[in-house]
């Protein structure tokens, strides 16, 4: 279903360089679109959005985007009204190396909090980069690497169109969004209030239900770009396509979070409602002590039950609540099953962990992605602002 | 304030021992008053609580106790109605030993959640502790240890009365209420409904502003027994005591919080409204970059920017927000103060580190209570069911 090696839909292409923020790796990306492409974005919920959700949010209104620029590094957020004109300028210097005006030009930066962005450093490193615009997404994932431990993207094919995905994020992420950058690019035709649509449908139950650490960055940002050079799409198969194709997403970012071993799943059915359903499945994702115990492919149970339990504003009837992992049954109707330790240890050292719960208690449903939490973690975020 | 070394007020004693539940270590507790004490109690919120827990709430409308027993290492979770029952033989035990009747006794049990109580041998360690009974509150504390790395307790006087605070908890710790058990005995004159009302006061800004790992325990008991021995004491006199023993001991379980270093306050001035400056300073202490952040002793500073702007449904404006760290302010205006960094690093290295949070829109305060996040607690519970 998706491509073995992502590559672009007709009409984009992206440069990445090292301007010098990061002492050697990429820290600089441009992705572009040949043609004016409709577009849509969701940002941060958090109450200090930085400079680039600031001007992002301005910009999308238009709906229309030619490129985006990104920095990694230096997120350009608490930085006040210099910051926000340090992001103009960014979007400025992208579309004047490509000929489109400013307000065609999404920026995103992302690293440390707090500090001024080194704007000289990113506007002369920007110079050139529309020669050097090449079709491999992940050249552009590279410039926006943080933490992760690898360059992310993705693509797959709708009828005759094209659907790629570049993505960062490792850490601080419980979005709505999360420090996770996705772009999402098409070679689909679709008007912008359409892509609006059916980007939040695919985020409400992609990104929106990720989480490493359950803190939501102040630099979130998802967007979509469609260029139409494609034509047009079947709307329900693109729909289908995008979310299957977020989830996915959302699963390689949960794998690479910080420190993380595990792929963690909670899939929680059979709740009085959507949200019960996505409230418990989060609630087992974020608990310390159901990430530590996959850590450690510990089956203490009950810490399943602690954590689900703890939904105080949740319709949970202890005796009607079943749970597995892996498949195999750990709780039935609330009391600990006599289950084969040995057995279930094993299936706790597999890669990707599933714990389904069902609450007996209605129909809703609910997947929550996230990872186990490891040494690994402490060690990365103890001194990240020194690194 | 505090007795140098804690004691019990008059009429009440307590003996532990090892029963066998632990290879060595004290693993019960038995607490008692010469005369039966008015009595009230809090319980943990979660949907699975624990035998103990479903009997004491119903042993808690009698308004009457003469005894708790408590014992650490197996906590009755997740165990049906056998687990109910071995929950009532525990207190008909310790009911036989006293001479009293099962429904004046308390009962309660910490650790390893859905295993089977054992409780013949608990039954049969029960017999001749009435015998053992002595005066210091410490002893008391030893038996009902998990991960803690030392008994606590505390006591103060009041007028010609004594209070005196027994507590045990380390990790899965968010009360409303936590694993956190805390007995307080006063040898004041109270009934049953204002020892309610006074404790619940005491509770709610102290162990219901604790959390060690935001996960809720499943057996949280926070009970207080007023046996009258010392006659009547001045009600507000009474309760401003015992709210400040409440915080003290709040203190003291976060500094004790599974693989702490320090003891992080999170104070929230200038708020909205209560809810909205309780929510805040939870946040802070809950944010595992916040915590990791302090480990590290680290000055990324918009990690609590981050963390505070995550409370979405709260009021909060970003330009009216101060932080300062032990004093040293690092963010006004929600923009990153040019502080100096090897003074903020310094302050952030001392056992106590107080953030202080100016939200700049209202009147309303609150103060949460909480640790560092380190590899100590990822060792811990990577594998505590096995060890």
């Amino acid at each position: 279903m998706f491509h073995e090696r992502p590559k672009f839909p007709r009409g984009f292409r992206c440069a990445s360089r090292n301007v010098g923020l990061k002492p050697k790796a990429k820290d600089l990306t441009l992705f572009a679109s040949e043609v004016d492409a409709a577009a849509a974005a969701v940002f941060t919920r958090n109450h200090f959005p930085g400079a680039p959700v600031i001007l992002g949010r301005e910009t999308i209104r238009g709906g229309q985007l030619r490129a985006i620029i990104a920095n990694s590094k230096v997120s350009n957020v608490a930085t006040g009204a210099p910051g926000l004109e340090n992001a103009r300028r960014m979007a400025a210097s992208a579309a004047s190396e490509l000929g489109t005006s400013p307000d065609r030009v999404l920026v995103s930066s992302t690293g440390v909090i707090g500090v001024p962005l080194p704007i000289d450093i990113i506007e002369h490193g920007t110079k050139g980069m529309a020669s050097e615009l090449q079709d491999d997404p992940l050249v552009g994932a590279e410039g926006i690497m943080t933490t992760d431990t690898h360059a992310k993207a993705l693509s797959m094919s709708v009828g005759d169109a094209t659907i790629t995905w570049v993505a960062k994020g490792s850490g601080m992420i419980e979005p709505n969004m999360a420090t996770m950058l996705v772009y999402i690019f098409t070679d689909a035709a679709f008007d912008a209030p359409s892509l609006d649509a059916l980007l939040r449908t695919a985020v409400h139950v992609s990104f929106n239900m990720l989480s490493v650490d359950s803190d939501t960055s102040t630099s979130d940002t998802c967007a979509i770009l469609a260029n139409g050079l494609a034509g047009g799409v079947e709307t329900g198969a693109f729909g289908k396509a995008l979310t299957a194709g977020c989830i996915r997403m959302t699963e390689i970012l949960a794998r690479d979070g910080e420190g993380a071993k595990h792929l963690l799943r909670a899939n929680v059915h059979a709740a009085a409602n959507d949200a019960d359903a996505r409230r418990v499945a989060k609630s087992l994702i974020n608990s310390p002590l159901v990430k530590t115990m996959i850590f450690g492919a510990d089956p203490n149970v009950g810490r399943l039950l602690m954590a689900i339990g703890k939904c105080f504003d949740c319709e949970i009837r202890a005796d009607a609540t079943d749970v597995s992992i892996n498949g195999f049954g750990v709780v039935r109707g609330g009391q600990r099953l006599d289950f084969d330790d040995a057995t279930v240890r094993k299936t706790l050292t597999e890669e990707v962990v599933d714990l389904d719960v069902h609450l007996g208690v209605g129909t809703a449903s609910a997947t929550a992605y996230g990872c186990d939490l490891t040494q690994g973690y402490i060690d990365e975020n103890s001194a990240y602002y020194s690194s």
